[in-house]
């Protein structure tokens, strides 16, 4: 896929996802959705990639909704809908597609956000690992105010992030606050000069990088997001138990204790791709 | 119906009900009950009412349940059960139908809490989108020292607000505490002196008033408070697929937009009469 | 039962269990795991105990799992499975078999975590109801830097107890971090002198046993992380209803509220034995 609305680099195992319309604020197009997913896609099944980094290029991170007919297409992904029952397919929400696509990616993903997020702006990262933000940057769950209701799967993380006090705060009045209330809410996991949000972001990465099994980390996220859903912690026993007995007896965790224990540093070397990509426990709603 | 427990007040679209039985420090009654879910019921259905307030008359908030006979009644209001397990009509936790009463209303809640809150008073607040409280406040979830269990929902709303840890530690031991440290543990919004928490609340309301669509806000509201209970996001970007293609289509969201790249006031004036006010796929159990 | 690896004292109502083998910094091992089951099992059916303290023998609480031969069996509590798919029985991982037991206890569980905390020396704190901790105590959900994906339950209780944010964070990286750290983000309840922590513990304990009901204790701790898992408050208030009638037409209420009008102490002396240890409304699946 030819990118236009994005901009992607891989260096050092990181793919950084670069928004890239600058001259209209990053703001988000139908293009701009299909173009994550397709890169999240690559992230996720490619060995080379360890880690992906989201930020925005020029002064602000996402704008929100590219609101302009130049933007490619109406506003939230459904030209031709009529009535009030249209089929599901014809009015997916594009913000939804991305969060679910990031929700999906088995690759830890980290929000570098250099500057200003509204709307699809800001929720888009929520279902990211770890969010960074520039200092004074605004922030707002702005829907309210626009007549419409919130997307992009916010309704479901945003209360799993911050509480649900705080996303009732921020969403029924729709107001901007300054990205220093939402770290202190928890919705950022710091706050960095502007210059510097990007380069804190490749730290970690590396940092995530250089100790840590490919394998492991791409289940531990996975189990984080979706066991505490069970309504028994006996059910996410029972996914834990299987987990841990198939990771430490046939994948990373094969020489991962021996290393320890001999005080060197361990082989990670099985590939995801020997990996199930689905597991049956975690079976999602058939839509995609 | 005529208010004898509670008064009620309605100004600049704000509806305040105010727990009224100042000598018995608004102990809660079956008809203080009867009478809140009256008038929620009216801020519900009544476009003139855009936000609800709740206080208390007198020194204190409320100070638990009536346990005197002339509060009205038994207890949690059971006068003829008998035996292990009467019919669950004849035993409804009292506080539990004013909170999910207060679950149902669309229009924002929010507890302005002038002084003590003990037992029902507490719980009955947590289903509120947003709890103000005047300094030095006693707070307590005082069940287990009465030798009863938790009520009014609070097993279910308790751990949203404040986590698993704070609502053990307060709830297991039953402990008295101050409102200062309900407001560190993330229990209320923010404390205040006691003669300007009501006011605070009118501010907060005032705001939400001037600023955002009534149908977006009563939708916001319903989609963060149950879309987080699906068990996978898919199912949370269905519901939001069709609340966004919903608001903006046929909802204030027709002018929203538009009045937003025109940097006019937009026009939101479309009633909630018209909005579906129960969606199948937030289908409640089969008890009022 | 004989205990080696454990050792248990019973004063002022108070079980305390001791990890006990200092040597080797108390690791985990599959007897320790049963010595463990059976003491909260004697825990819970005991009307004498009220509160369970778990503290560690030494220097440290525990520095995860047993990994040289004389630890008394395979690291997960699997000799004998072989291929992609053993029944479950062969490889339950024995942490989340101590996760379910603390769980399953009704009586409040505190951890006074005397030093470090690692793998399952932590994992397994999640599901007690208060965690102490000493100044400078190095804590770590180390799995991914082993090759294996975390356990105990712990996907199911990290996200709960400190959001899912650090959970993806600490278990993602698999990174050592303080404990003072782990305050911050509400892991533990307090810190304190690595000689103190114990007797803080029994400060709470004994607070908890003078006050507060023992069958309203057990009742709403149970209430508090079982009915938040309904996905409508309707579920909880269901059992909230038939809770507070029988607590208080049959159990403990019935002095609770009247010495509370007379202004003495009550008398709660319900035995747990006559309350009814499992409740249809909170199914486990068939796994014990």
């Amino acid at each position: 896929m030819d990118y236009q609305d994005i901009k992607t680099e891989l260096s050092e195992n990181i793919l950084t996802i670069t928004l890239n319309r600058p001259d209209r604020l990053n703001a988000f197009t139908l293009r701009m959705k299909d173009e994550m997913v397709d890169a999240l896609a690559e992230a996720d099944s490619n060995d080379d990639i360890r880690a992906v980094i989201v930020t925005g290029a020029g002064k602000v991170f996402c704008a929100g909704m590219e609101m302009e007919p130049e933007g490619g297409g109406h506003l939230f992904g459904y030209d031709d809908a009529e009535g009030m029952e249209p089929p599901l397919e014809t009015i997916r929400d594009s913000g939804g597609e991305l969060s679910l696509a990031i929700y999906n990616c088995r690759k830890p993903v980290i929000a570098a956000i250099n500057g200003a997020a509204v709307g699809v702006g800001i929720t888009m990262t929520l279902p990211m690992d770890i969010r960074l933000v520039a200092t004074n940057s605004k922030i707002g769950f702005v829907f309210t105010q626009r007549g419409v209701t919130p997307e992009a799967c916010s309704s479901w993380f945003l209360p799993r992030v911050v509480g649900i006090q705080k996303a009732l705060e921020w969403v029924i009045s729709g107001d901007i606050f300054m990205a220093e209330e939402g770290e202190k809410a928890g919705l950022f996991h710091s706050v960095h000069d502007k210059d510097e949000v990007v380069e804190v972001a490749r730290c970690i990465a590396r940092k995530l990088i250089a100790k840590s099994s490919p394998v492991a980390v791409a289940l531990a996220k996975q189990m984080l997001w979706r066991n505490p859903n069970f309504s028994h912690p006996a059910e996410a026993h029972v996914v834990e138990s299987k987990m841990i007995y198939w990771s430490n007896e046939f994948w990373d965790g094969k020489d991962g204790f021996t290393a320890f224990l001999e005080k060197r540093p361990p082989r990670f070397d099985t590939s995801l791709a020997d990996v199930p990509k689905q597991f049956d426990f975690w079976e999602a709603p058939p839509i995609k």
